[in-house]
């Protein structure tokens, strides 16, 4: 098959990892007898260092020309002090909203041979997978009006929790459509005895869950899901949520595992390309050092040979070399204790290469 | 001193932890000469029952001519399916309003006794002493519109996160002072890269901060706390934050010490009485069976000696014999391993008065 892949390399560790990841495609293109043709465009930092704008219209009409968006990471404290409208992030959240990537896909797993890696004891992590779907385009993200009011004393400001019915929908029916494919238990997250957004989501996911006779359902209180992700994490299966409560659960869960750098994520539109990154941020400190973690953001590529592709067989190929490279006990910087045998992000991206 | 306390006791085990106060409360007066009075008003679940109303009249009145309020816990599985307006949280959320308790005080610690039973691991919990300041009485759960607009497929269910400057300026200033009394730092959590409230936020922190010269503050995005909390829980002293912010963050903190029953809180007006509750809520299940934890309650009482009465030696004393008995092995069936030798909470609360 042939694939066109959008590439936004970002700032900092961005266009390192993302070399590794293009290096990598190119030896499945190779193995399996695909063509992976990428297309780069500028996001976040050094779009604004170029053009002003974190999100140039060439970088939209790039990414919807392709198949799928490869996203490095985006911000540093170069850009830290601009005003709001004019930072990185902004850059994202217009991504995110102008390819209408409603859906963002986050699961935690635990790698055995990183385990001793996560600040909760082995036996609350142990064999924990879960994944988090938090809708991505709508909510307090999005909501008019956000604006300050009145003066002195008086000033306030707004922002605002917006739902519609079709948001809601959508997201929660993904959610379902997930659990109904791994283990058949879902967790909507919600806060339903403050907020009416919450009532009118909680009717929804009612509504959708007679579509879905195989999976079992719980309705959770935000406030307890933040609780429990520490306290048993191996309970949950798919958790749905809104966007805000999944950026914040989503970030917690991820320290489940200790390992920051090994974390993927792919947002997905209804029939647009989606985009896949990894989560991680640019990590300033050590960019340009050849040093960074490739493997969230090879992990991010099984997800997007999975869900934008349609190629499970080299999905599960990569994975499975990811998963050999790290019980072979390579390690890069972020994941080993010793630091005398931290291999670079190249030796780390040719290891798996090897794997494949 | 002679004092006049509103005892709430509310629902499940309420009543019984309710219970185990006054006791501790009137050995207090005893070895320290204090009279105190008790004023019994119903909230919740058993007002409801009552009265048709979570929050009677009386209650306000109770306490509102009380030097400081005791509040048990609310809510349970009889009254789940009530309409949203008629549950027992509702009592709750009208009592902060209505007594303006505006500023929320969470302190976690650990109890070296019951380190082990923290989900995280041992060498990251150890020391653990952090103050959540959460605002309570404003943001998204007060803000108005909350309300449906529209109907079928174009239904929408609208919601209003709002801060005035006075509203965020005295919480903030409430951080800043007890980050003065206590370490010294204070990290101001917020969501400013989104949220125009966040920004106004932010604004304010930097302003106040000015009045604080000795206090070294940092600015949080909520996500990013939600990681670090987990992550490294020791770098925290006291944590600023707003409604909705201060209750994810407040619970997942809670789950730091893995033990719930232990858990304090204080919720203070400007003026007129605080309120002092445990964080645990009604259990149900074990409601009736004299078996509640009280030391969170107990607990709660030396935030009440400490804020509400001024009576710093008393609350140390009572803080002291709650270290005693878990020192001396004491342990109702919610800390211990060993069901075998759980006491009772009348026990418990026999063992904190020798204690004492
Ligand atoms: C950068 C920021 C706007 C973004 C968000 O809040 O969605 C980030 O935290 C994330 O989760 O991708
Ligand atoms: C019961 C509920 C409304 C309440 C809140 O969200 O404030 C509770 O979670 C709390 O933190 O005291």
């Amino acid at each position: 098959m042939k694939k066109r892949i959008a590439i936004l390399p970002g700032d900092g560790i961005g266009p390192e990892v993302c070399e590794s990841a293009t290096k990598v495609l190119n030896e499945i293109g190779r193995l399996y007898n695909h063509e992976f043709e990428f297309v780069y465009g500028d996001l976040g930092g050094v779009a604004i260092d170029k053009t002003g704008n974190p999100l140039p219209e060439e970088t939209l009409t790039i990414c919807r020309q392709s198949d799928a968006v490869l996203l490095g990471a985006v911000g540093g404290p170069k850009w830290d002090t601009l005003p709001g409208s004019q930072r990185p992030e902004q850059g994202l959240l217009g991504l995110r909203k102008q390819l209408e990537l409603f859906a963002n896909l986050r699961p935690v797993t635990i790698y055995d041979a990183l385990a001793e890696a996560s600040p909760l004891k082995s036996e609350v992590v142990e064999g924990v997978d879960l994944l988090i779907v938090r809708e991505l385009t709508g909510g307090i993200y999005f909501g008019e009006p956000r604006e300050r009011r009145g003066e002195g004393k008086q000033e306030t400001a707004v922002d605002t929790l917006v739902y519609s019915r079709e948001e809601i929908e959508r997201i929660v029916r993904k959610g379902f459509e997930f659990a109904k494919e791994r283990r058949g238990h879902l967790t909507s997250v919600d806060k339903a005895n403050v907020l009416e957004s919450s009532r009118l989501w909680r009717e929804i996911v009612e509504e959708v869950a007679k579509d879905y006779p195989e999976v079992t359902y719980t309705h959770m209180l935000v406030d307890n899901a933040a609780m429990q992700l520490i306290r048993n994490p191996r309970q949950f299966d798919v958790m749905v949520t809104e966007n805000m409560f999944g950026d914040i659960l989503s970030d917690e869960a991820s320290m489940i595992t200790g390992s920051l750098g090994m974390l993927p994520s792919a947002s997905m539109s209804q029939n647009g390309p989606g985009l896949f990154e990894p989560i991680h941020g640019s990590a300033p400190d050590i960019a340009g050092k050849g040093i960074a973690n490739p493997l969230a953001t090879l992990s991010s590529l099984t997800m997007m040979l999975t869900f934008a592709f349609q190629m499970p067989e080299e999905a599960t190929a990569l994975q499975n070399a990811i998963n050999d490279v790290l019980a072979k006990g390579h390690r890069t910087a972020d994941i080993t204790n010793d630091q005398t045998t931290a291999i670079s992000t190249n030796e780390m991206t040719e290891k798996v290469i090897e794997a494949l």
